[in-house]
């Protein structure tokens, strides 16, 4: 395809998406609901379907010789359309952010201000492997009042053809206005760079993929970016930690799925209590087929462990490899903390409260826990329902964020002639 | 100076700023009111001195030939010293937004998770001539809990940098980390093209000045921007108005104070009514000076206004000059503010309320307006106090900011050793 056909194609869905957009946002919540449970019957009715054409790129996938974890991430089977359809669901049960009253004050000579929640209006996503994210995303938008432009990876392009055709279908068919949910069936990356550039059309932008591509569409986009970026979580063990808590924690904060954002990367240990628990949480980690990599002072407590480069200190390995450091002080955890990680999750496992306010006060991330594993940061742990993703900027949102996080808000003041003096 | 040197002298100051800003988000309300108020009182007694250094700068000014109102945006009195005291008063008087619990929940578990209010970090400041916003911006980072970098017009050089003398002096003494009020005082602009990168560094960039200015700002900044762009303000008199309120209000809007961002610009008359308003709103606009530039029908109905040109519809004239435009419907009405308005404030009048609600829902601005002057827009009258300014776009913040847009949230999320399952 040449470079123009494919600006002409991008511009001609997000100028529709727009449109739409302006008539999906006065939707009434039963409107947008209804819509909702038609995308996910849809689903539901055309799951077969669905699996054969996955099955296209999962075999693609196999062919080309991607990996075991990335094949599993792009396959979907019987029980992941399910989950599919009862992720809508449960956002159908949700509350409504739009019309939300966030603020309101009357004057006294009775002027009458109130700040109230909006959509947003168009939102682009682009994002690789997992073909979920196409419904997810979509029916985030949706219950948000927002039109969406969506751009998966083209190794998931025959998923997300068939996902985005049924729902949209659907959800046409149940009221949403045409063009709502765009899909960018171009595979080619031009599509993105011209996708990237339309901030007259696009209010936000929701990249999703590894630290490069991010960093890519940041410094190429002219719409704002929020940014799910990478998860370099900490585990801080203090001196006054119940050892028997820490080990679970640490244990589950990494190796209860390693290969997500929110598990434990490097796992810092205060020197009074090193040699009390490492031993133990070693063998641990050991019996669930850990790599430790470990600093001097680790290594000389348990001599078995790899040596700890500087690298480490700053990698997010995503997979059954930890790093750990002994460090002096809370001071350094927190100092190390700010320094290397990701300003995602990080938690302290202490029994003494004022140290646990200290971390909680110092270490600047989005989430900070106290004698929890960083594992348990999710959008339905937190109450805001499914997630479209956690973010790592401080703009905007903070955190897991729902569908309350695609609006802005508005202004409406309401008078009888009221100027000003 | 040299390149090198200038981008030497700016990190440093900004990595001063960083580091104060840690222990400046530590502080409590009251350390930080003790701060502001001895600001205040510095300010108040070298009232004198600031104004001497002022007259320097507007005597450049002068000499350069600087027009009338922007020599007057430039100039310090006795009144606006005081202005500024008062303001920094104010801002006391206003709850500290850092530590709010926005939201709070406990599961069944005891597990307890919190959204709380925090500082963002460093914010920097560009800005142009008006030396008061060297001690506004101050005051809203310290209130906020957040280190500040401030760079000033090279306009305003002298004035700018006795402000910041003063009020950083008088906050250190009074317990402020050092460096957390950081005045950048080179005047070359390289100093803006090094700063503007330092995305490690500051959290956020807010420009304040023209629309070229905000644009550059905006393409090369790496720092999330929040702008205060352009005021491209409508007042709608629909075929419904009371007349006597429509001429009242679309008078104030343009006329009470012509040169800043919340004056109306456009004024759109639903063709119905627009013989019955039009003579005697032209004669009051007449009246006190202002220059109207109406469309064909405007014309047939006040044949002594000039030609309106296409390019009049997207034009912020920032004096006294009105466009005026005779619509044939509120649905022209608002599909002509979505497409040249700058998505600022916009009202509509009428004695209707479906027709002001559909108004209030359609209109795509920060602040929409019933029967109200869109010079209301304003910090004080929303009940949000000094405001930083008044943001256009759509994500973070939308329209009057002060101290709580400038902070964050984080997650609190405190347990007994709990994982995940």
């Amino acid at each position: 395809m040449e470079n123009a056909e494919i600006r002409n194609l991008v511009l001609q869905k997000v100028s529709a998406a727009k449109i739409a957009s302006q008539k999906l946002g006065l939707l009434s919540s039963e409107q947008k609901n209804a819509v909702l449970l038609a995308m996910a019957q849809a689903l539901e009715k055309n799951s077969e379907d669905i699996i054969f054409h996955n099955k296209i790129d999962v075999d693609v996938a196999k062919s080309q010789g991607f990996d075991n974890a990335l094949t599993d991430r792009l396959t979907l089977n019987e029980k992941r359309v399910k989950e599919m359809v009862k992720g809508i669901r449960d956002i159908v049960n949700q509350k409504d952010p739009v019309g939300e009253i966030i603020e309101e004050r009357t004057l006294n000579d009775g002027l009458n201000i109130q700040k109230i929640r909006v959509p947003l209006g168009t939102i682009a996503m682009i994002y690789e492997s997992r073909p979920n994210v196409t419904v997810d995303a979509a029916a985030l938008c949706i219950k948000s009042g927002n039109a969406v432009i969506l751009r998966g990876g083209s190794e998931a392009i025959n998923s997300n053809k068939i996902l985005s055709k049924i729902i949209s279908g659907a959800a046409e068919a149940a009221g949403m206005p045409a063009g709502a949910i765009a899909f960018i069936d171009i595979t080619d990356r031009t599509a993105i760079s011209e996708l990237i550039v339309l901030d007259k059309l696009i209010d936000l932008l929701i990249p999703r993929g590894g630290e490069e591509f991010i960093n890519f569409i940041k410094k190429h986009s002219t719409i704002p970016v929020l940014s799910h970026g990478k998860g370099l979580c900490h585990t801080y063990v203090d001196k006054e930690a119940d050892i028997k808590m820490a080990v679970k924690v640490a244990v589950n904060a990494k190796c209860q799925r390693p290969g997500v954002c929110n598990a434990t990367e490097t796992l810092l240990v205060h020197r009074d209590i090193a040699d009390k628990i490492l031993p133990e949480l070693c063998s641990k980690y050991g019996e669930l087929g850990t790599e430790i990599r470990g600093c001097p002072l680790t290594k000389a407590i348990v001599p078995t462990v790899v040596n700890a480069k500087e690298e480490d200190w700053s990698t997010e390995y995503h997979c059954l490899i930890i790093s750990i450091k002994v460090v002096n002080s809370l001071e350094e955890a927190i100092a190390h903390i700010n320094r290397y990680g990701s300003k995602h999750s990080d938690s302290i496992i202490t029994e003494n409260k004022e140290r646990a306010e200290k971390f909680i006060k110092e270490v600047d991330s989005a989430a900070v826990f106290h004698n929890v594993s960083t594992r348990l940061h999710d959008g339905g742990v937190f109450g805001i329902g499914a997630e479209i993703g956690i973010a790592t900027n401080k703009l905007h949102a903070r955190g897991a964020m729902g569908a309350r996080e695609l609006t802005t808000t508005k202004f409406i003041v309401r008078g009888k002639g009221h100027i000003r003096n």
